[in-house]
């Protein structure tokens, strides 16, 4: 049976698959940072090349932005089921340097407990998880001539700053990207040997607050007791933002936040999540996030408000004694299916402008905004994608939520009604977004063997 | 008689004066920033040779830091009188560098209100105001072949990072560095046609506050909620300095702040400042500090607690989730005579330590301290220098407070005994430690003939 046989090719073939892997990873496709625009393209390139090598019709399509890379492979003749493959080339900013052990774009391989691991920028976010089902494909490819149905891929390359040119794109190509289910790995597998389906992705508002007061930096002495300082400033808002127990304090933002089913608290509880493990692994012991509420529920079923960048006046050796004009910080919110990030927005405005004094000027810029979302549990599709999932670990998939945020799901599911299969096979000590994130080669390879068959089993449904 | 010989001459070299002064501007002595410690030391060997092209003993003195410049002259035989001019031959950094209208070492002459002015880092603070007594004892020198009375000169290199390593060094030549009176031109006058005697300083504590949480960066998405944001909790300690009306809340920190006395208030009001006049300058109209108190007690009498610079996690371009490991700010606070910055660095370590959670850990460095000063008002210094500025002005002089700190005049006071004159011909346009630094030539060369003057003056009483 033709599965079996794709299994043996990938297996035979996890040399030449890890090359691939790691040419990608050496493009320093940074989207955050427009000194790598050209390494952005040159990501989506490759991808394309990758597509047209394995018989699929691809193209690096331009945007206001950074360029998507489209292709389609009809499958077997005789039609059947219509997946669109998502992923993404582009990675977070590898800063701060220092703290690297090997640099970022620059594939190293070390040991881990669960054997050998690649190091890089991008070796799982998420270049390493697209190239699990791009090595899937392939695979079909030279084995069966094709993938076992008609297959849509988008790869996009601006998901770290929050896919700011794709929902045109995908509006302006909404009856070409048409297709039954968005397959989607981006997210995590329960633990090493335990795989997962993630059935909720919490929504996103990014903002850059910039406060400005004086018109010119200030002497501390002659002018500190009648000068507004846009730095303290800051501080009392931003230090307001929440009580002692957690709580974000914006007028109106619990109004659409649900309570968590009793159903669905049940079976988080029942996976036994080790929260003083999860912190202890990045040397912290006591839980922050809202008091009384579950490890699981403030991960993935409840909203927070991060500062994520903050900066402002003399931040140099030794001291200045100055008070600045001006005052900044980068904020995000993680929201929950419910919650919509327009209206958080404006409660943010608001809680903002009210404690701002006549002196002071703000402006909010908005990076990114997304919903919340909810994929139905137990549409035949999980299924079948948790058999695949089944077969290939020797063990029970699990179903449960991810604390981060994929813009583009919610916006397949507005822009195109595609539900979205969020299937990923990243570790939580993969240090996502941090100085040396790392995808373990066990992960990596099972997740081409769980894409070989989930490919059967969600063409055959 | 010698004091108008010595005052024609220098009104007959203003083109030299001005060209020695620019000289000293060109060298970049940056205290703070390591790469200019060599720049440093030029600019003190420059010093050291003007005087000794006048006559005096000099020489460049060794620190654990920036060198010290000392010279002696004797003055006419038979002893009499004995003055120590201060002064420093360091400056601030000129960062943001992008706002000045010309490099900030190359001095450039622009036309302004009063006339012709000089743009530079240090035009003013503190190596034009350094050049106005050195260019006043260069043609005593010229004319009655030295000042007219025994000369000790200390010229430092570390004023702008708190005089770190100047009490040692004054301890250790506390003899050699004895004197009946310390002459310190480093403040503002009451306006540019009005001279004013400082006769207050505020003292300063310059803290750095560096807190740390997880032991790496964090995806927001993946850790926000369960994870300590280093970046909150800075905001929320730093949020809670001040309430409302703008009373500092650190428990203990109004015990040793006097009140000002009915007679020092009603001086001060008899000076008739304009305080929307004054934030108007820089683009403000509603003063800041503490409701209730007057403009000019805000700014000399009363202490204050201003964030000065402030960094953490993302500053870049665009957006980055993450939830930094490390967050921190220079934190400083002007003080009153009467506080003990040791005193409020307890109550500042307390403040902080009780809003700190578990997970987080702080560290507070100590750039600088010094304690607020008065100069008393009625010494017959202060009425021998308020002669010598009148008649140059032909204006009484103004007995003024000043909001900044000289902490080497606590130190003279406490290690060396000595009182300090303190008068100085900036104006509150300068733009001290702000880009575009500048000092009217009228203010320069009136400086000059007002040391000429109080030389004679301060000499013969």
């Amino acid at each position: 049976m033709s599965v079996d046989k794709v299994l043996a090719r990938a297996s035979a073939c996890r040399v030449e698959s890890r090359a691939r892997w790691f040419e990608l990873l050496r493009i320093p496709s940074v989207s955050a940072q427009p000194k790598h625009a050209e390494d952005c393209r040159k990501a989506a390139d490759w991808v394309r090349a990758q597509l047209a090598e394995i018989g699929f019709q691809a193209a690096v399509r331009e945007t206001q932005g950074h360029p998507v890379v489209v292709a389609h492979h009809p499958g077997p003749t005789g039609g059947g089921r219509h997946l669109l493959f998502y992923g993404h080339y582009d990675v977070q900013p590898p800063e701060p340097l220092e703290l690297w052990t090997s640099p970022p774009f620059s594939p190293a391989v070390t040991e881990g407990p669960n054997g050998p691991r690649v190091v890089a920028r991008g070796a799982v976010d998420d270049k390493g998880q697209t190239m699990t089902w791009l090595e899937a494909l392939r695979f079909w490819h030279e084995v069966a001539g094709g993938p076992p149905c008609r297959v849509t891929v988008l790869v996009e390359g601006e998901e770290e700053i929050g896919s700011r040119n794709l929902e045109p794109f995908l509006e302006a190509n909404a009856t070409e990207l048409g297709a039954d289910l968005a397959v989607v790995s981006d997210t995590n597998m329960w633990d090493a040997n335990t795989p997962a389906i993630s059935t909720r992705l919490r929504g996103m508002l990014y903002t850059q607050i910039d406060i400005t007061a004086a018109n010119k930096d200030l002497h501390s002495g002659l002018f500190g007791g009648s000068a507004l300082n846009p730095i303290n400033l800051l501080t009392r808002i931003l230090g307001d933002l929440k009580d002692e127990s957690g709580e974000i304090l914006i007028p109106g933002f619990y109004d659409d936040v649900p309570e968590l089913s009793e159903a669905q608290r049940k079976q988080w509880d029942a996976l036994g999540f080790d929260e003083k493990a999860f912190l202890g692994g990045i040397g912290l012991s006591v839980p922050a996030g809202e008091v009384g509420r579950g490890a699981l529920e403030r991960l993935w079923a409840r909203p927070t408000a991060d500062i994520n960048g903050i900066w402002g006046g003399y931040t140099g050796e030794g001291s200045k004694t100055v008070i600045p004009s001006e005052a900044h910080a980068k904020l995000s919110f993680r929201l929950v299916p419910g919650q919509s990030p327009t209206k958080v927005l404006a409660g943010l405005r608001d809680f903002i402008v009210d404690r701002l004094p006549d002196d002071a000027q703000v402006k909010i810029q908005v990076f990114s905004m997304s919903d919340g979302i909810e994929v139905p549990a137990d549409s035949p599709w999980v299924t079948a994608a948790a058999g695949a999932l089944s077969a290939t670990f020797g063990k029970e998939a699990v179903l449960m939520g991810c604390g981060g945020s994929i813009p583009v799901v919610s916006m397949m599911k507005r822009v195109l009604g595609l539900d979205s299969l969020l299937v990923g096979f990243g570790l939580e000590d993969d240090q996502v977004h941090s100085p040396n994130e790392k995808f373990d080669v066990a992960c990596f390879e099972r997740g081409i063997d769980s894409h070989i068959r989930m490919l059967a089993a969600l063409a055959e449904r």
